[in-house]
């Protein structure tokens, strides 16, 4: 159960709706808006009397919140979430964001080069795995604390932001203190543990839907960052594991006009797990942003043949270059939800 | 195989390649480009000696083809294939062709309404059904041969082409007489002999991909009709069954610029059962055309809460006009393969 | 809608309630039962005043039917199908059905070999193809009305019953001249012509699930056989097209109990397909008897190395004598709705 | 590279080999069979020469290993792997192994009734939940260590052993502490630190299969168990998730007879996720022992439809007493690789 607060409603208004919650033995949480606050109740088994509530003065309207998820819906917050990072706005009617760098950090030579060169041509995040979850424990599984390091060294060098994956709850920590946002990957959506521990943190999460999530699923991980504390959260889109085989993945790009409007969180779509072909990349990447993705994360690398892992979808810097032109030219579109 | 001809080859070395594929008890089919010949040897079970080719004049190359199909592929035919309907052409760099109307054809007034409405925002193309294969026997199965006669009558008002579903071998022919272009559905992609029957009819063929369809199957199907002697084949992405459910089906654009680097045929994009929900039809129109689909196939109606079937993803003509405006923007986007 | 009578209900009773249906401008359709008639209404757009029927004598109650499908439903109809070829019972308590046979029908004496070999281990339902449907037009189509010629001679030199696909609504009828079951293959399933043209034709259809068939689906797919007239149909698992790669096919054996539950059809599985692969044909074969199958339909030959078609999965005839052998063990186990 | 030794080589030789892989900068891990001893080789990239080894006494062949996997693969270990956990056997020709319980722990009362129940039908394996992964986090999350605790006393009460959901590193201590079997949850299989931690645990591992997981990935998941030292691996299918909607998973029996043959590792099955629906349980159960599954884990509840969760797919006790009834008649089918 969600309630609204009018506009005029005062801090005591809202203090008041807070402590009758707790009253009946419920868990209130404060969702600030733009322009007035709501009080989300979670913890009730059945329903609540909304009567409790609509006496209570400054409250605008008690509103029965009808999806598995409350806090990441449009149902509980209207305005579109904005998530900024350093200088980057990620979400509403901001640039679409566009992160870029190898699937794993290199040497550090090698991953400032590819970094300095991907900053040229007007990108502001850079990606790169530190700590790689591998199908198989023979593959390589990331540079480590020594990646993570070269991560910073990048921010240092480059002033780019820097997001890279966190794959435990034991690292999640000392990956906070090296980089700007956490990704959590496609096998990790529903570890539970790790996305507690991820709400707890301050710095933006960067969720990448399950190959095989459905929208609610994904929707309530992201709740459980949300209600853990962390309201900085970014959905990505990665493609599903489907009966196709010509391409790696099926990019669901429905997706992305479907939770912009059902969330307020940010969108991103990530075209080079979301097909794994190099040659498919930029086609997708311009469908993703067509259809009102707000970011893009982009495998890229100075010579992809070479890259440690995922080279056959590692695009060249030129590709990357070309993406950066076709956003100017859909930038042109009329807002997806006019 | 694959004999290429030289640009200067004369006709009677063509036939003398053609002869030699003859005597070895093969099958010959010509296979005429933009600036060269080729032809193809189909019926062979092992492989065959290209020395018997090489030696002929005129004869540039000879090539293994590794596909299991090879009339569809670029392998065979280089440029892509244009199909001339009316005024209207489809594929290579021509311009997006839009095809719209209502699921099923209704009363010839309405049918005519929707028509006139559909051209004045610049569509050329009007689709309906007149035959309908439904999943219950219970449910309206079309008006049949009045349904055909009322595109008859739409393209005589209005000019329009038309495109309408063909579901059997008995009714080909006078779906033929009535309409330009013969759309086979989802559910009969592999219905073989309804295809070898349309590779005997002179008329384009709309070849909807199956709904669990690998590519492979699906360009093995369009294989049926080009082997048949139908050479107009128009492929169509409308959405794959998997196991998400938020929306009807899958869109699978990852297939877009796939098709248009392993076929010279033209490849367009069907929003409308791709997502089965209206308010999702413009973004994924959008992001079709954006990855490369060289047209759009989208079920319009003036009421679409009155249509008599597919109503929750029908679209109104206003949503339509924005489609088409959507269009001029994305023509600005460069070449897909540059 | 579906009206119940009372076993002890008269002739003229029943008409009563036949002409009461016409006269309200709907279809009337008998359900014979062991015990009782009823009377199935279709063709309501909404729904009927059931104080019509319950005045009438004769009439037991009156049930509003809640599936999209009816005939095919317990609800309409509480005893299974039981049907009746040559010696063979198919479908309720009766012994589970075996068919087997090659892939392909080939020369007439190896069918004829492969034949009497099966017999021979208890076998009396023979299996094989005359026309193919098949992925690729290069591939091996079936050797047509010589095949169904053989298929009689097969018939008449052994005794057994015989099954074959049909492909088409042209070769419907010959086909059923020369063999006990038409079998509708998986991308047929959802031909709406074929299946029409096969409610007018008296011999029973197997008919197996589509690919990426629902439930639904496949059971609204039987009533356009019962609705047509035929009430012989049975119906047959054959694996779905999932994400999984290591096996062909996917083989939904929860479908099994589940169809036993909702419908008065018998089932049977087809392990060959399910599976494609010669070492997984036995064990599952064992599996989908032990969850209710009342048949399976098996690729066997004696040389399967040399079969014309679906090599792969084609089992040896002693596997087959060992799945008979399994069949003696598993008869012991108790009902499956107990 | 699998080194196998000679059944009359000695330590040494053994040991000799130990050395020379070490030398080569490679990581040697001895896998000892019922009758001779094998050494795997990890860590290299490229090929390493087999002659290094063959002129040592002692060794019998050197087989380069083609799969992705190694230590779970039969090409490794022949003999099938047994597992003891108090008194029973699980995996190899030994009885069919049945672990049932309740979805999640509930009271201690409740629990030690289910308990006692269960085993006087002659389940000798308790499963139950005290770590939940819930999709939603405003669901049950389990009773955590109070929950543990009631396990302990289960076990102390009754003897039975003791299986339940492992879902992080920080706690698979005090749940290794409390259990004998610890459990890895479709959510986690591909939770690569969880696998290398439980690598070091001395405690048998169950595995379930992810919900979209291929039988690589699978299998790879289970080779982190045992590279990290930790050889006790159950495997567990408990369906996939398709487009197919009627049950809640896909259980895809298929796997059972192929990971027998890939594999020397125990597999058993779990029906009640598999099909998520009481009355297909019993069928499933016996169709996953039919095909050769080496044990079951059933849910199981005196009055399911008060469970904490999962109540539609818990089934009574009287169904687990039908279930192993089956197992009694299915005892007698021949071994499923004759």
């Amino acid at each position: 159960m969600l309630i609204v607060m009018k506009a005029s409603a005062s801090e005591t208004d809202v203090q008041r709706v807070v402590d009758t919650v707790i009253e009946l033995g419920l868990t209130p949480l404060s969702v600030p808006g733009a322009s007035r606050t709501a009080i989300c109740i979670t913890g009730n088994k059945g329903s609540v009397n909304e009567a409790y509530f609509l006496k209570i003065d400054g409250v605008k309207e008690v509103i029965r919140v009808t999806k598995p998820y409350k806090l990441v819906s449009r149902e509980v917050r209207l305005d579109d979430t904005v998530i900024t990072v350093g200088d980057v706005k990620i979400g509403g009617d901001h640039d679409v964001v566009v992160m870029a760098g190898p699937c794993s950090v290199e040497s550090e030579d090698v991953t400032l080069n590819v970094a300095k060169e991907i900053k040229k041509i007007g990108v502001n995040v850079f990606r790169a795995g530190a700590f790689k979850p591998r199908t198989s424990p023979y593959d390589f599984q990331g540079l480590g604390l020594e990646g993570l390091k070269t991560l910073k060294r990048v921010k240092e060098e480059t002033g780019m932001c820097t997001v890279t994956e966190v794959i435990d709850t034991e690292s999640a920590e000392v990956v906070a203190e090296h980089v700007d946002i956490l990704q959590v990957g496609t096998r990790n959506m529903q570890n539970y543990s790790l996305l507690k521990k991820l709400g707890k943190i301050n710095k933006p999460v960067l969720l990448k839907r399950g190959m095989s999530a459905s929208l609610d699923e994904w929707l309530n991980a992201a709740e459980y960052l949300l209600m853990g504390g962390n309201a900085d959260v970014i959905l990505c889109e990665r493609g599903l594991r489907t009966h196709s085989q010509y391409s790696r993945n099926t990019l669901d790009l429905n997706v992305v006009p479907t939770v912009r409007k059902l969330s307020h969180l940010p969108i991103i779509v990530d075209p080079s797990h979301g097909v794994g072909r190099r040659d498919l990349v930029r086609p997708m990447a311009r469908a993703a942003m067509a259809c009102g993705a707000q970011g893009l994360i982009v495998e890229t690398h100075i010579k992809p043949e070479s890259a440690f892992s995922d080279q056959a979808q590692t695009i060249h810097i030129e590709t990357l270059d070309g993406i950066m032109r076709d956003l100017k030219v859909l930038e042109s579109l009329e807002g997806i939800n006019k």
